[in-house]
């Protein structure tokens, strides 16, 4: 179980066969860092192109196709005091035709982040959120493996393998369940944000360079035909399409295959029990693929018998 | 502010400008009854045809089009011991073509309730659920005022004037804020949910009939152009279309007029601090409108200097 | 066969169980004039206000729910010499946050109809199609039967019961066959165009006042669970719904039922024949439900033995 | 102006940035063939895996980032006398939960190709269809560029770029216009089919190898952002996305770009234009990305002064 400390030199903007930069076995920890959506790392430089860049692709010994990737994020913090966002959200988020007097040409605003008390405060330009200091609350925006069939699929995107979900609740404490579809895995990760409300709605989160501790494992397939996560509270599925009914279809019917096939509930039971139980997050409603959360606690599974952890 | 007590003998399955059952003056409270979604009363006797039968309309003295009815849910409680729901996931939930075993053929699943200990129960069929209480969480899944244009809407669906939108934060202490679209403004009410997940998945809630206190205020315009409400932590818009993308845009939309217009918040602080602090809810996934929630806790708005109550 | 001439007083703006303006039995004609969607009548004076208000409804003698209607538009042509149009692309048939100059600030173009010739001319505010002189293609907007369950639904949208479908194939020539839910059935029509476009982009086709010949007929169901339609070219089912994805689906599913159970081909011919022979066509994309028109040319299923008219 | 003679030994199942397998100069007419969906050639033998493999990439000499690469189909037409589709419309095409009684599973249907008198026959399994001989309709189901920025995207989805965008108006005649993304462009192609109808609704076209003769042109910039294409009738333009309502508006949004930047139409000419004169085809639903042309008529730009060749 080694603990590798890998500071990354150069960067992705798609999620594909990539090289590797490093090799880890099932088991081990990793400790690195991830630029910001533009590039920027932890002194504030430019180290590569804007787009969510990718730390990785990290190969993992011995993962085959049809393997399940367990990623654990055991620290996600952010390692500089500024952090970006865009100022005005999206025009494919509100009516259509709507007007609004929010200008969003390029320039970004600025957050000051106070990574010791943990907090953030936009400071540029002066608004009424001026003095507000918020917790913070880390994320990762986009992470996944290689896709399959030699696809290189851009760090804006979601789908099966991963990609730019832009969750709130992919944080510390969340591991993620990832469908191998080549050998080695090839786990990449970066996007980190401060903070960020549902959907992404500006176009980003808190954009920010993260100090980031995960660690992998390997387990046997079936894997999920879509990204599966949980934390001590939650099973999670993701859907990532548009629009977001489509992503909704695909995150409620990963459930139900993890609930069925993975956990060996019966169908009845299963469709019951998320009938009034389910919940649904928001992922980003901003890129080209949506990204629906489907949730269920898992306290009530463990009433009806279900081994969750 | 008179307190009626009103027993239903009539219902309707559309929300239009139908004749009133009673008229009440901005202020009063009224305690009544619903029927359950197929027309069962508290005795579990069908006394109207099904599809959610409304009980109403209540006449608001004065109500003008473009004011505000504002309607709180003081109690919303179960008034007997049996309620039902569907079996399964609704295909349309569900990835095209997934196929499961489990049957909905016009039979329905029968729910135990103990309505003083507040509790459900699933009893008929036989699942692994059998056994397992849960706690009740009582909602309304229908209400709204008369749309305007002479329009009588299935209670089947949802629009601007409010309707079919089965979102289970739609609960007691909630006070919602609808469009006044016809003189009197005409509030209706009815299926209500012992416990529902999000989306309404199976295309139920625990069906039951309910005893229900609401008090009516009105407050002059502008009203929103989608039902507003609030309850002692949050600011909710409701969304009510297909897909959910554009439900979204419009509760995102009437979110930011309420905290413009509304409020007074310059649009630069408002797009701002929904970008880092927006929350989506989902209300149903199975009617012919879909429905999406925007929350903004009241907390956050308070650091901006926002009056929320 | 009576052939009744109508000349409306009064006009609906929606499709409801109103009161019937004429009864007229199955086989017979009804001609009849249509005011444009801002309610102006052949004299370019306003008699009702704006909204597509309807001619009808006329109450079919012996219609039962569950019945056919059949209507054959007979004669559609402009009664008057000028029409009008909106001049810009409505924005949410653009892509989000698309900027473009042309403002339609509630003015309207003005086109003037040759109505011997048969030709439209953009005669105000000058374009360069000034001069040009196209060929009318008049079409009904919007008809359609009373709806189920005492619903009394917009002239703004469609659904099962017909309404706003502003297809340009709802021509002279047609005949439609309507799903009757209601006794006597009670059909609508207006919103008649002089010509328009795909999709009906700009919010209008040419909108002017119509002299109308229209016959009925019932015929025994099963009727279709949506608007079915032929010429003498094609059959053409109708899916009305957002996102259009749900309209094809509808108008897919509804040709397949239309051919299985209407004309007796197997489920594999149905299949195979659509696969290399279906058509789509756009109605409009600019109201709350759009349409999708599936068609199959009749050529094609008598080669298959399909004993189309 | 060169004419190639180019026969292919291997195949990308994905358009990007890979080793180009013939260089060619703007003005050169190439002559080759492709394999169809499952990797079979004009011999029936399988030579590289299934899921529309490309011919290709030719480099175009000179193109850089920001020119147009012009593409004319001077001949399609299958090279072998059998050819197949599959037997059932897809179930994400019609109603959820509608069920039908053609299995598809993994058989395909056999269609005899007379490629001199130009027909097909189905001719396994038997059907109402036997006998029946229709009139081939040759065109290309993928082909595109290389896209920007690394990525490497399945010849199952179409975006930006071109790629799978299955619509049967992409003919011999046609010449199509495509964005440069990388230096040298890498042209694809592939898929073809002897036959489709809209939507490519059972998941093929009539599926078969092709030989194809095309040539290719380099022009200047400003380059369409979706490709664009004409032939002697049309001028089209091709959105690529979920849901279509946003293929629509790419496509739509396209077309006023192209009108406008590319013919100096000013803006109020060119939505009123659009408005009376659009046309939308369906190109396949059944992709991850579906698409919508929108096409104008050249004799209806020619009226205006446009200076369509």
């Amino acid at each position: 179980m080694a603990h590798h400390q890998f500071q990354p030199i150069s960067y992705y903007h798609t999620l594909g066969s990539h090289e590797p930069v490093l090799t880890v076995a099932s088991g081990d920890r990793v400790s690195t860092c991830t630029v910001d959506a533009r590039g920027y790392d932890a002194q504030g430089v430019q180290v590569t192109e804007r787009g969510n860049p990718m730390t990785g692709p990290f190969l993992v010994e011995g993962a085959q196709p049809g393997d399940v990737l367990a990623v654990t994020f055991e620290r996600l913090w952010p390692n500089r005091t500024r952090g970006w966002t865009r100022a005005a959200v999206a025009p494919h988020v509100l009516e259509p035709g709507y007007r609004h007097e929010v200008t969003d040409g390029g320039q970004v605003q600025e957050w000051a982040i106070d990574t010791a008390a943990g907090t953030a405060e936009l400071v540029q330009p002066p608004t009424r959120l001026a003095g507000v200091r918020w917790p913070l609350a880390p994320m990762l925006g986009c992470f996944g493996v290689a896709p399959p069939r030699g696809q290189a699929l851009s760090t804006a995107t979601a789908s099966t393998h991963g990609g730019n979900m832009d969750y709130r609740g992919f944080a510390a404490g969340v591991t993620v369940y990832l469908p191998v579809a080549v050998p080695g895995a090839l786990f990449f990760l970066g996007d980190g944000h401060a903070l960020q409300g549902d959907g992404e709605i500006v176009g980003t989160g808190i954009e920010i360079s993260f100090d980031v501790t995960f660690s992998v494992a390997l387990r046997p397939g079936p894997a999920g035909e879509w990204p599966r996560a949980e934390n001590s509270e939650w099973l999670m599925t993701a859907g990532n399409a548009r629009p977001l009914d489509q992503a909704l279809q695909h995150a409620t019917t990963e459930m139900l295959r993890w609930l069925e096939v993975g956990f060996g509930l019966d169908a009845s039971s299963a469709h019951a029990l998320l009938g009034q139980w389910v919940r649904y997050d928001v992922g980003n409603v901003f890129d080209p693929a949506y990204t629906i959360i489907c949730k269920v606690a898992k306290s009530i599974l463990r009433q009806t018998g279900v081994a969750v952890s």
